[in-house]
Parts: C-alpha cells; sequence; structure tokens
C-alpha cells in the first residue's frame, strides 16, 4: 500500500483529497501536513481513521518547520519509504484595483508559500521518496498559470496567484528534467476551479467534484506523465470556462 | 525624442543598451538605474554625455528605493512624462548540485529581484509612462524562463532564474492584459545568452551583438506586440541552441 503526504490538509482541497484518498484500498499511511493544530474536519477524520492518517505539523513557510516534518514522517514510517507527495498547500491574494496595486509584499507572501514552499517541502521529502515504490510528486497548480491562457482568465483580479503558478510549472518542470529516468513522475495538475475558501462562492465546482478527478489524476499518474501539467476531466465541461478535458495545459 | 529608465545600468546589457541607446538620434533623456554609485564605465557615459544622460541610484529590492527613484526621474523630466522603461536588472544564482540543492534563500533573492523588484519598479513608474508618448515597458526576460523549451536548456544549473523569468513572463501578461487598448506595449524579451558577467564567458554572443537586437526591438516595439516573448533576431543563428531567429518564444 501507498503512503502519502499531503500539505495544506486542514481546509479546502487538502482536506478532501485527504478524504477521498481513504477511501482507496490502495492507499495506506497518509500523513496530513497542516501549519497548525487540525482544525475540527481534520480531528474526526484523523479519529476515525487513526490507523491510517496521522497529522503532522508543517508551516511551508519555514524551512525549519517543513524538514522537521520530514524527519517526524520518516520516524512514523519506520524505514519504509514515502510514495506520493501532494504539493497542495498555497494561497491566493486578490488585488482588485489591478496588477499595478499588487504590493511588493503580497506578491513575495504569495511566492514564498507556493513556490518557495514547494521547494522546501520538495526537497525536504527527496530522500523519503527516493526510498519509495511511487516517486510521484503532484504539483496542485492551476490553469490560471497558463500564460497561454492568461487572456481567458484576465477577469480574475489574482495575479500573484497566477505568477506564482506559472512559476511552480517551470519548478516542476525543472525537477522533471532531474529526475527523469529515475522512475520519478513530478506532475503539475489543475484541479479546477472549486468551491473551497480559496476559490470563493462562484466557483465552477463541488470540491468534491474536482478532488475526485485529482484523487484520479495522482492514482493514475506515471513516469511516462512527468513534466507534465493535466487539466481535470468533467463529462459535459470540456468547453467551459475551465475547459475541463482532462487534457494537457498549454503553458 | 523620446525618454528612457534602464534599471541595472552599471554593467552588463544595461550599461551596453544605454551606451547603444545614446548612439540613437530619437533618443532624449536616459535615467541609468543602478543600485550604487555609477562604476567607472559608467561614470565615463554619463561624463561623455551629461546632457542626455543621468544616473538614479535606486535597488530594485527597496519599494522605498524604488518610488524615491520614479520622485527624482520625475523631477528631473520636469512636467513630461517617460517614454519608455526597461526592467533589465536581474541576478542569477546556480545550483550545480540540481533542483534539490537550491536553497529557499537562493529561490527567494532571485524572485526578489528579477521578478518582485519588476513589479515595485513598474507600479512606480506608471503614473510617469501614462503621461509620456511612448508607453513602452520592456521586461527583459531569457528564452530560459520557456517552460517550453525547459528540455533545451536543461544542462544551465540556474533553476531560480529559469523558474522567476517564467514568472516574469506571467508578470508581463498581467500588465498586458490590464494596458490592451491604452496604447501601451508590454513585452518580454530574450536578449540571448550574452558574454557579461551574468551570462559567462561560454556564452553564445558578444554583449554588443545582443544589445543591438534588444535595441532595435525597443524602438520598433508597438501595440500590436503587447503581451509577446520575443527572441533577437542573429542572421545564421537561427538554428542555434538559443534559436535566435527574431521569432516569438513558446511559453
Amino acid at each position: 500500500m501507498a503512503s502519502y503526504v499531503v500539505t495544506g490538509a486542514s481546509r479546502g482541497i487538502g482536506l478532501e483529497l485527504v478524504k477521498q484518498l481513504l477511501q482507496e484500498k490502495s492507499v495506506g499511511q497518509v500523513f496530513a501536513l497542516s501549519r497548525s493544530q487540525p482544525a475540527a474536519a481534520l480531528q474526526d477524520l484523523v479519529s476515525k481513521h487513526s490507523d491510517r492518517l496521522q497529522h503532522v505539523k508543517a508551516s511551508v513557510d519555514s524551512t525549519e518547520s517543513v524538514e522537521a516534518a520530514a524527519k517526524e514522517v520518516a520516524t512514523k514510517l519506520n524505514g519504509s519509504g514515502l510514495d506520493v507527495l501532494v504539493n497542495n498547500a498555497g494561497i491566493q491574494l486578490a488585488s482588485p484595483g489591478g496588477t499595478r496595486t499588487m504590493t511588493a509584499e503580497s506578491l513575495t507572501e504569495v511566492l514564498d508559500v507556493n513556490v518557495v514552499g514547494v521547494q522546501r517541502v520538495t526537497a525536504a521529502f527527496l530522500p523519503l521518496l527516493e526510498r519509495g515504490k511511487g516517486k510521484k510528486v503532484i504539483n496542485v497548480s492551476s490553469t490560471l498559470g497558463s500564460i497561454a491562457w492568461a487572456d481567458k482568465f484576465a477577469q480574475g483580479p489574482v495575479q500573484a496567484y497566477k505568477i506564482s503558478k506559472a512559476a511552480l510549472n517551470m519548478l516542476n518542470a525543472q525537477y522533471a528534467l532531474d529526475f527523469a529516468g529515475a522512475g520519478f513522475t513530478f506532475l503539475a495538475v489543475s484541479p479546477g476551479w472549486l468551491k473551497t475558501d480559496l476559490g470563493g462562492e462562484y466557483a465552477d465546482l463541488q470540491p468534491e467534484v474536482g478532488v475526485a478527478e485529482l484523487k484520479r489524476i495522482i492514482l493514475e499518474a506515471k513516469p511516462a506523465m512527468n513534466g507534465k501539467f493535466v487539466n481535470i476531466h468533467v463529462p459535459g465541461m470540456e468547453e467551459a470556462h475551465g475547459r475541463y478535458d482532462g487534457g494537457e495545459v498549454p503553458w
């Protein structure tokens, strides 16, 4: 059975993903990482699945915190490797007044969590992943990070988020190149625009729908997909704004 | 005659660009921005062209410093607008041990100068640019920032730089969308791999060659090119590694 680390697991996509992963028989130990003590929903889940699910504290904006978390997971895995890392933790800050009103502080903060945070986590967990069989690193990206599609999403005033996801896609590409031929799959996935705290109430899809697809993609990920950037598939919504056709997203 | 601000003008591409701009009759006032007092080469140039060239101190990693520089340029322009902003300042840090060895600190530093720095400068100078006639913002990017071409450049261990330039391309896209129809041209340009301090001795081209092309592209930039990402053209090197064919670079 495969072991998983999911960052940003306290709510939204991360929480739902942990929930859905636990429904899979192929899923063994799940480590749900979040920056503070688990909120009620995650705590409930941990209580219900105490044999397979453990919470580990990790702030992705702190190298020290992330390295301590990797050490804790290694101890809990007790000599086994880690199979799958899901870099899901992310933040979004809006600049409704336009790109010119995006402060240096907000851009820095979003880049620190969404890009540097992924680097901290990936670097810290790689030794464990190298000892695992799955060798999958799933980076939760967004079609908002597609420069080619920037005009489709011009109305969304989350410039820093878009910039961070374009940067994340390049980080994913760099790792994919480094580990090509080593059995790894570094995959950037857009989980769709979901009705989470981050996505907001006007989003396209219920979290369950997007996350079911994200889970499917994670389970199906294989080295042939290393370095790719893929979208979820929602039947009937292939031509919708988010183009949920399950295809590759252009950079 | 058009007025110019060039950041990172103390050496390399910035210094050479200032030098070449001064050879153009269409170029009026040039403001050469750099973080410290001008080094000998720039000081010589200022002495020779004291009627058209002025040095202005600006550290792109400081919002305060950049805003003070914009105020100083506004005063020197004495009521006139600014025509062209060239965001050239940039740094590069290598992680020869692979992406996993890229420290959070080095990635943060490169993003701060190459992405957040461009945001600081662009936001600070936009009011002056809106009063100018040229309305050009040239972002010095790199084909190393092309995710589509990442495999071409897999050998270059400057992961943070690549990530920062992909992010910069999205920042350019965001501004281009915001100012489409307002007469602006936001253009990302790859000046080629040049034998500067940053590019190193093994680079493809002499700085003069790449900068002559950069200058040509700046002079020819027009609203129809708003939001694009273009390469230089070096006859005979269209099929070379850097693909210097003057075409658009895929994201």
